[in-house]
């Protein structure tokens, strides 16, 4: 063991024995011996959620069958597990609301900004480096709303905001570079130009604060499944500002989003609140089971994952420059504590190949096409031990 | 014990002992002395739901994480999970795909049929009938898509079909009434019309032959928890006929729907076949409970289960006509077997509060607002001394 290597693994042990947050990773299943850094992608399994999914099917649909929508708490789970996630997202009460996935959630809100921005304006403007399907589903909500869609790089939103802009739709971190965008600035902008915000939190809820209520937001869209640990593909989250609800016109207006929807009338007259975001009958299974996953955060304060987050990305970064020959990979992710997400993204030749080596002994992130290495960080169960060892064995593979 | 009473008691005996799908109900968790008439709700549990559900939360998710999008199937579990149930809709593989709810299945139907059907043409007929969010959607995608809405009794659409008619959007048997619509005859004549059809099969499948291919309809949704016992709020499907997947053109273009979708390349390429109905991440845990529901469907054949079906209504009708004094209830059911689907309604005044009365005596149905007591028969796990002791139950309500 090199003297460097011992130095930073000491450095490893005492900024783990020194973080407050290190002993949630207890709230977690984790594989033994992995180091798992694509909590981005898939959170981990919280320890809760298997004895809360067994009772869900044998007892709750197993035994009390259709009286479980009553008795059990089913019909008004999404509203409920909405309330639950937004703390998270710096959100008071009846403005969340859970269900769909985060691609039909983003068309009610951007066919929903659409309906509530000014009459007459026609510009959509989108993230330019935005997850792909976030693109798409504009173009589509464009189409079937007349607006047009203008690719904008997120800092040149407030530049291209003018009297016809309807709407705006931005990554608040981008899921490649793991950069942070400006949604305290970009939000303000928006709104003195009288354009309608949306705002998808996939990567950055649940691992630093939104503030969506404090900054002005208008519309959010997230995933549960990343920093919320809610399972493979559980239900999304729909954020609809409580002074747009009475306006927010759905495009996707089921029996579920209806005032009274077991009058079963032919008119459709839409529910107060964020209900009115709802549509079909809610997934019960994997909603119960990321209601059960969010008891992982009783008790954490987001700034202080925020703080272990940025912590743990530095420290990483420290560790690849003290591990890996100069020149092997180049950092993606700004540098800037204000710039930065929870994530590290490290361009490199033969990004798949490193990747694939890199899961073989026992690190896990993922690889985005064509040439990234990307390493989530997810301070409720990483710590600083798990990053130096991925450091290390990148340094190996580099070897 | 009356005569009439016990007479039928050795009837309700003799038919379940010569019944060849009686012994399916063991491939259902039922609870302890409860006939359950309501699997037209929500369908009973199979056995082998629990075990399965608990490997995939605690293994596929909890140990290979990430790692069983590709080594656990989870990724093409949409498409895998259609080809399963395409069978018990008279499909070929390759036109079913699974996911999100009906209601959002059904708004990529109606604006799909809106852009398949010939230009020009102005007018989108609805089963007047319909499950209100069926209509609620039917309209948003009306006004989106530049149609407009002609609601339309069933038994008359065949009449109102015209050269300005782009789709039609029909119910294969009513929530409410249990009416089994003429599905080859109305799909015939709006083929020969030119209108593009859709139809909503949340109350057939599972309980009759559709005969999708057979009969030439065009686009169909339905959903998994009824008859298809895929648990609460299961993911829905959709069907696309083949000979028009290429022109399919949905308006929720997620990145499952893309040709490539881990290129994450900013243009919309949509994929071939069924699986361009797809959106977002598919909600893997439903997705994957109903796979294993699917398994008590094993070796059974839809007719067999339509034919038992029609056995147990005309049954349960001839117990209610003999327990039930004259004049209590009134039949909204046809009695017609080309007319009835799975289910029995019963018209009868304060229809909340005798419904709740059998749940308390251990039978449980449903009541449809505002004066319908509805008993659904689902032939896997429902035999006929069930349908004996529910309608004596009945009886000694009104006793």
């Amino acid at each position: 063991m090199s003297e460097r290597q011992s130095l930073l693994g000491t450095r490893a042990a005492e900024l783990d024995a020194a973080d407050d947050l290190g002993k949630l990773r207890e709230r977690f299943t984790l594989p033994d011996g992995v180091v798992y850094l694509d909590g981005n992608s898939l959170g981990a399994l919280p320890a809760g959620v298997p004895g809360r999914v067994a009772d869900v099917v044998a007892r709750e649909w197993g035994e009390l069958l259709i009286r479980s929508w009553d008795e059990s708490g089913w019909w008004t789970a999404p509203e409920r597990i909405g309330d639950r996630i937004a703390p998270l997202l710096g959100a008071a009460p009846g403005q969340v609301v859970v269900g769909d996935s985060t691609s039909v959630n983003l068309f009610k809100a951007v066919v929903g900004a659409a309906r509530l921005a000014a009459p007459g304006r026609g510009e959509l403007l989108v993230d330019a480096t935005t997850f792909p399907t976030d693109g798409y589903i504009a173009q589509s909500a464009a189409r079937m709303t007349g607006l047009r869609v203008v690719p904008v790089e997120p800092a040149a939103v407030p530049g291209a905001l003018g009297p016809d802009t309807a709407a705006v739709l931005l990554n608040h971190v981008d899921y490649r570079t793991g950069r942070l965008h400006d949604l305290p600035a970009i939000t303000a902008a928006a709104r003195a130009a009288g354009a309608v915000t949306v705002w998808d939190l996939c990567h950055s809820a649940g691992a630093l604060p939104v503030g969506l209520d404090a900054h002005g937001v208008d519309l959010a869209v997230g995933c549960t499944y990343k920093y919320l640990n809610g399972g493979p593909g559980s239900p999304a989250y729909l954020y609809i500002a409580a002074r747009h609800q009475a306006d927010f016109d759905s495009p996707l207006p089921g029996w579920n989003s209806h005032a009274e929807p077991f009058a079963m009338s032919p008119g459709f007259v839409p529910a107060d609140g964020a209900v009115r975001g709802r549509v079909g009958t809610p997934d019960i299974l994997s909603m119960l089971a990321l209601e059960a996953a969010l008891e992982a955060w009783d008790g954490v304060r987001i700034e202080d994952v925020r703080a272990k987050s940025l912590a743990l990305t530095d420290f990483f970064l420290e560790c690849v420059e003290a591990y890996l020959p100069a020149g092997r990979v180049e950092l993606v992710t700004p540098r800037a504590h204000a710039e930065r997400g929870s994530q590290i993204s490290l361009r490199t030749d033969d990004a798949a190949a490193v990747m694939r080596e890199l899961v073989a002994r026992g690190v896990v992130g993922d690889f985005r096409h064509p040439d990234v290495l990307r390493f989530g960080f997810t301070p409720l169960y990483v710590g600083f031990a798990d990053a130096e060892r991925a450091a290390r064995t990148l340094g190996h593979v580099y070897g």
